[in-house]
């Protein structure tokens, strides 16, 4: 059954100010553009105003300084962030748990919380310990001994190995993988011995992760996943790696083993970090680049391979122009021959003035 | 069984025309050296002709142009075209469909069409619609309410979140899911929020999808994959982006939200285009370049940051030499200083010719 | 139950030579921070002499040219290849092979040889073969007459599609995909017509693959990955490619069509290599390089497109200063003007001087 909410209630789960009827009762929230009688919208920035005029729906959340306006109001500091947890009230089911569905495979010594959600075809290892209310969907595979935290929602497909954990309230995405062997080979003459990967990763709380993502367990230790980190699809993070805490991981991220990213760092998508070096708290590094060195917080780099952004950006626009410098270099060539010659003309010239006198 | 043809129903079915024996009866299609007898081959270009004089095949299709050639032919002015046609003509199987395997999960209120092959370990999730002949392969997910048209291939281990919509004949290579939620966060202070994703993907008629990819579903409304386009492998599609009909992604091409790509585009491979931009209509984007902007239609781009192709490659022609520039610049500056002494010299010596006088 | 061996032992399974009592029974490899009492540690290079010191271990394996030390030692050329060994024999187990899981599936006039593990939700497709001692983890999926020698694992969620031959000792972590179709389509107008893919992906002896790879099979013929190649996770292998004994392909390495890597080859993490190119042995390319031609055999490359590696740091550091350059070009065509006006006005004096005369 779907949630219902009074204006007053939403504005208590934002901290938000109600303007108008705080009885009114609202079944959900879209934008203001599909919102409709009964619902709730949101202004996210004053910019775009005009389509507030518009809406259809019964009220809206604000920002602070919007002037006054003739329909229920939720006032703000931040609409996008209120927006997000009304959705998520709205969204929220208050459904059934499934519980362990006799289609999943239980391994020996498994421990599970109350409230699960095991679906079919889920393989559970010996001893692994599930948190309360976690949901393991179709096709989810935890080798031995994995420990997932309360609340956490590992979607299909999703693959976590032996001995690797798992926090509370993570969300993996479909066909992630956590706790493959690290990329580790010793030479052998010509050849390769694989070096056996024998650490784990640990996935802390409130971490997010994308769709097919490749996380390696650590060759001995763990790779590590701090807090609040979220992670878009298709990332690949190498053996023991630690991603610290609220950074972003944007789609298509590549980084290489033994890296230690910062708090609140920002990878933009298809960036390449280098094994070994150390990306500063708060770091930005732009979309494509390629990072191989330290970098100090705070640095905003772009580039392959990266430096500072600003020096980048000119650097890219003289780049674009490199053709027209060259000639502009070959036309000066060409004048200062020209001139050299024309000035050791003059410079006879004048000897023989001299001579002449 | 395997399926045979005369050479007058393979030219009917590649709109071609025989020359020779059109009661041929031809068992399969292979290349120029490894058809056999009973086989029939293809030359895709005239260039390749002296591969064809040695070819055991008993018939060829080849080029209107090719001068006349001993033995039983199909003229068309597409071989490689008239070759897939053919191939596929004998790939395809007159077997039976298998029916739901017992072993396969069926929620709630699924509708199934006729034909349809449901391998072991699938799971189909409540509500789901599936179209006549559809084939879901071993651990292919479906969550709920899911529609799927007919006639197309859903391999093993692709998973399709719930509400999401795949057309008529759509092939989705292994691993790959269609509908994870979207990366959208709001900051609280230094945490990030989750933005619930409560849009969908849908992915029109004659789609192809390669391996592994991942395809968001919208924030609000619908990630769009519009008929005809086909996507290599390890593909990234944001949340709410619009790929145009007839466009092609190749291998990790990563395109972030929001982005609207045209019609008959073709994005290189590894490509990565920034979010809420839109590439015009018959756009090419060179491998590995970074989109950083609009296109308009029918625009060659390439680099990170991307720019008109031609130029970019004055500018990475320069780039090579960029540190013999360095060096004539050094060079030039050399000799302009030496000529400013010998000038200001000069000036000095004609002063004193003129003070003479 | 773990497995113990003595020094002597060890030091005979890598080929070292023992100083001190031999008969000491070790129970384990750590590094030399975390090993402890009864276990051994290793010292990969001399310069980390200092750390051994402090070791709590019972024994080392060390590099030929440490100095005495107070400790049971195995003396080796190479400790860190000794480590691999030392470290594959204490983790190897003992345990009984699973047998065939009831909830596995197994299709018709599957050949199964001794001692393997096939655990649950396993899809083995009609006329496979599997070797002795062949691991398919949960979720793998094996299609019709796929042949996997002995010792093999395929860890969950493996795809490995029809007909397509895995050899012996191969690892293929989670979510790899061996044999989707290739990328291939022939225009018919604005359209694209699949070519079907009829070929197969031979994988060779001792390979490693990485999580959630695609590797494609041929159009025709195969795509061959030979013995010994060791790939990391997410990388892409297009259609009829071949890649040579003993290389390396780094994560998110792409590779498109019917191109030729040689053998002992390293691709940086990113690296994209275009279709129908021929990579010569011993060739290595700088993470997220762009290779668009052939390489002879020994060559390093960097950059995007890709040039030899030496030139391409000095373009690369000339590229960061370019602003600068250009603004040195600026200023020399500026002083080239009033040198210009100069040497004229002196000429126009230098005139005027013989005109006087």
């Amino acid at each position: 059954m779907k949630r219902t909410a009074t204006l007053d209630e939403l504005a208590a789960l934002v901290g938000g100010k109600v303007e108008g009827d705080g009885a009114l009762r609202i079944r959900g929230i879209s934008s203001l553009e599909e919102a409709g009688e009964g619902e709730i919208t949101f202004l996210a920035e004053l910019k775009h105003r005009a389509r507030l005029e518009k809406t259809r729906a019964s009220a809206a959340i604000v920002p602070l300084n919007l002037p006054p306006f003739p329909r229920p109001l939720i006032r703000t500091p931040n609409p996008y962030l209120a927006y997000a947890k009304v959705q998520a009230f709205f969204q929220s089911r208050e459904g059934h748990p499934r519980g362990v569905d006799p289609r999943a495979f239980v391994g020996q010594g498994v421990q599970i919380g109350r409230d699960v959600s095991i679906f079919p075809f889920v393989f559970v290892g010996d001893g692994c310990e599930l948190g309360d209310r976690v949901t393991l969907y179709p096709g989810v595979c935890l080798g031995e001994s994995v420990r997932v935290g309360e609340d956490s929602i590992l979607y299909p497909n999703v693959v976590v190995m032996d001995r690797c954990l798992v926090g509370k309230r993570v969300i993996l995405h479909p066909g992630t993988v956590i706790g493959s062997d690290g990329f580790g080979f010793a030479r052998d003459g010509a050849r390769y011995v694989k070096i056996p990967q024998v650490g784990i990763v640990v996935i802390e709380d409130d971490v997010e992760m994308g769709a097919n993502c490749a996380v390696d367990r650590a060759a001995m230790g763990k790779t590590w996943i701090q807090r609040g980190v979220k992670v878009d699809n298709l990332v690949q993070i190498g053996h023991n790696v630690t991603v610290g805490e609220d950074t972003l991981l944007v789609a298509q991220v590549g980084i290489a083993g033994s890296t230690r990213i910062g708090n609140r760092v920002v990878l933009g998508g298809q960036v390449g970090v280098v094994g070994h070096v150390q990306i500063g708290d708060g770091v930005m590094i732009g979309a494509q680049a390629g990072v191989g060195q330290d970098a100090d917080p705070g640095q905003i780099l772009s580039g392959s391979p990266a430096f500072p952004h600003r020096e980048w950006l000119r650097a890219q626009a003289a780049f674009r122009k490199l053709p027209e410098m060259k000639r502009a270099l070959d036309e000066l060539e060409r004048r200062m021959k020209e001139l050299e010659k024309a000035v050791s003309g003059q410079r006879s010239a004048v000897s023989e003035d001299w001579e002449k006198e």
